[in-house]
């Protein structure tokens, strides 16, 4: 093993059913000034609104999250925010409240109300310069660890790339885990972005790139996945949804490292604007003769839970589709290497790759 | 479940073997300034000394951790630096190298050189009124967790009691993990220590102060340890070791609500002097009663480690000397509590104290 970097992690969390509550109070510990919301669209006309701790001077933005983030909403979300502050307005915090998208949406319009230009400039390692705006994270819906990772995930077109502003400055300074905010969350959706955590955890155990410390996180993740989707009960019960968050917030540490699910979820996320988590499954569904015992433990699990993954997705698709699936995927070149090491374009051909796109 | 405090953690980490190389560059990216090291005095006449990133103008003070802190011991720590700051010394951060002990002296003069007055005016809950100096923490014995918690704890002779600072100022602001650093531990020390982690782990999962998030990282370090000493191979192997100081992070983290084994432990420190790591395991080899499973465990890892626990400690005290245990035992109301509820008094009356004291 060799010596990690630095390796920062968010600094404060409270945490338990019922905290939504402390928010206000967070907030208002980073007073004077106003606070921005960034509220998932999911909860328009619901409770969770008018329990907002928004004060006069505050705003409340709700984003649409029914499909991934571009570096264009964020971008235009970006400029009103500057434009609000031209207009005299203090921000002492954005807060966002949602799913991973508003998360990362909220992540990179702190980084961009402190560093000039467009949010694509900052698709990359370390690009972001100054430290952003005070952010508080709440999410809603619990898998993909954007409440605690280094990134914020952006669907670029232009550069045909899912890519994130890979940073220190990223990271949440304060997080709120309030397992009652899922209640509500569709049972689909709700497996489909559990499994991320899944996902990402028994990838980086899998993977070269391993460090005991994120070994650990990521064994104690993916177990309480196994619990939550296979355990006695139904995974939407209080107790799961609180091991889920549990589960999302030590996995999302042990994020970074993935393997073959990621670059092929990427793939369909680009062409076919498939949401992350549902991608995933997708990707794993094929991806049997690499990790078998994980990708029957999938199956297993939408039977046991009565989720649903669509089947023939790639039926209809074009030639320039397919090519655009390859290229989307065999991008990713270092999960790739951690999956299959350096060589594994010999593994993963044109041909093969399209084969498995064509059986999901 | 309620809902947690706002719970602090710190907030960055280098891990690896070789990690130390590392030091210097994080010191220096706190410069300009001074660096002042509080090292281990057992590192005197070790190659550690010579590898330390010191400068000129920096401070080496050798720290005698050979006994437990106490207040007196940080006062006059406190007091050479605060004369050497006034003497025009600018410092950029404390940085502490050795045990818990160290650790925790690093931690308390840190809060000293910014809060007036002595060390025993902040023994409490958020007593600490003003940031602390940056500090680094470098652990070079697994097992306290003092790495990463927010308490440093010290022995109070007036006050017949051993009290931390219990602040978030108290957290250290970065660590460095390297798992080389106890490759020249005492193989008994390394154990006891070590056993520390399992302590504190089994007797927050026991207690009646839980959430999710502790109860996960206090099973993940707990099954580590078992691992660690009871698993193929010796407990000092480098693999172990490197487990045993992610252990001892982790479960660091999951420390605070503790049960019997730690008011017991304190008894004995405050009256015979016998260090933390040593002294939980004189009280879990006696508390069989109340924790069946873990007292033979400690039994079969001594015996399997081949490290003696010495017997009839208390053969020879006077009725004062059980008087101060009891005293020293009986004051810890909360963990008494977490472990048998309000009526703990009921179960542990003086003669019962006593007996068990009687039979270490």
């Amino acid at each position: 093993m060799s010596v990690t970097r630095n390796t920062r992690s968010v600094p404060a969390y409270v945490f338990g059913q019922g905290a939504f509550a402390e928010l206000g109070s967070l907030v208002d510990a980073r007073r004077p000034g106003a606070a921005l919301f960034y509220v998932d669209s999911f909860f328009q006309n619901t409770p969770l609104l008018q329990e907002l701790p928004a004060r006069s001077g505050d705003a409340v933005v709700l984003v649409d999250a029914s499909r991934e983030p571009t570096v264009e909403d964020v971008d235009a979300l970006a400029e009103a925010a500057r434009a609000a502050r031209s207009g005299g307005m203090s921000l002492c915090s954005l807060v966002g409240v949602g799913g991973g998208s508003v998360l990362d949406i909220t992540k990179a319009v702190a980084n961009l109300l402190t560093n000039p230009g467009k949010a694509e400039e900052y698709q990359g390692w370390d690009l972001v310069k100054n430290p952003a705006v005070h952010k508080i994270g709440v999410p809603t819906l619990s898998g993909t660890g954007a409440e605690c990772s280094r990134t914020c995930v952006l669907t670029n077109m232009r550069r045909r790339l899912k890519l994130g502003m890979n940073s220190d400055f990223t990271l949440f300074d304060q997080l709120l885990l309030d397992p009652s905010l899922t209640r509500t969350a569709p049972r689909a959706q709700f497996l489909f972005t559990g499994m991320d955590t899944f996902m990402h955890c028994f990838e980086s155990s899998r993977g070269a790139y391993r460090n005991t410390i994120v070994d650990v996180l990521a064994a104690s993740a993916a177990a309480l996945c196994r619990e939550i989707f296979l355990g006695p009960g139904d995974m939407m019960d209080d107790d799961k949804r609180e091991k889920m968050m549990v589960a999302s917030y030590l996995g999302g540490m042990a994020a970074g490292n993935v393997g073959l699910v990621h670059p092929f979820s990427a793939g369909l996320s680009i062409v076919l604007h498939i949401p992350h988590g549902r991608a995933n499954c997708h990707a794993l569904s094929v991806l049997g003769e690499f990790y078998p015992e994980e990708s029957a433990l999938l199956s297993e699990i939408l039977a046991r839970q009565k989720v649903r993954l669509p089947k023939g997705i790639c039926a209809d698709l074009t030639e320039d589709q397919y090519e655009a699936l390859y290229q989307g995927t065999i991008i990713h070149e270092k999960p790739l290497a951690n999956a299959l090491g350096e060589d594994f374009r010999a593994i993963l051909t044109r041909p093969k790759v399209m084969e498995l796109f064509r059986k999901m």
